[in-house]
């Protein structure tokens, strides 16, 4: 529950977005990274930290600078919540679906 | 780009997650939903609002009552944005092992 806290905030930022689609060209600097986006490198460092606390991102220093790379199936667990939500809905519909076809059949 | 913010931070609270829950089994009243949850009304409210601004639910007030419903459909940007993360992640990972295939056939 806590984890999917964490990854449904880390993805509702559009910059932090946007740095999972820079890194699906591969692994970056955070410096490169941030080169991309128009604000302090505080600001900057802390959107890769929620990135990174969500478990969305895996962050390395190596010397004086800090590589960055997607996690492998860190959108599993939105991924399956999501799933589960659309199935029910569905069924839900289906459900609606077939109430309406028996009333417009008893008419 | 704005409505994904709203709907992955409506989701990202385990109170909203689960009056989406509630909401399968069908419309619900605002008190109704609200009893299930150990928290003062207008917090509840506040729950309820956030949801009904990402378009995740649909509200109607009906005499001193709220009717609640699951918004058909709300999860469709959310589920476009995972399945296009998804593909663009396999892709990459199809062209590591690729690279590592190729890479083993030459040593």
């Amino acid at each position: 529950m806590a984890n999917l806290d964490r990854l449904f905030n880390a993805l509702s930022d559009p910059t932090r977005r946007a740095i999972l689609q820079d890194l699906r060209r591969g692994p970056a600097t955070a410096g490169a990274l941030g080169a991309a986006h128009p604000m302090a490198l505080p600001s900057f460092m802390k959107h890769l930290g929620v990135l990174e606390r969500a478990g969305l991102i895996e962050t390395e220093k190596q010397g004086r600078t800090r590589s960055c790379r997607l996690a492998p199936g860190a959108l599993v667990p939105v991924s399956a919540w999501l799933a589960d939500q659309r199935l029910l809905w569905e069924e839900r519909t289906e459900r609606l679906a077939a109430f309406v076809e028996n009333h417009e059949e008893r008419r």
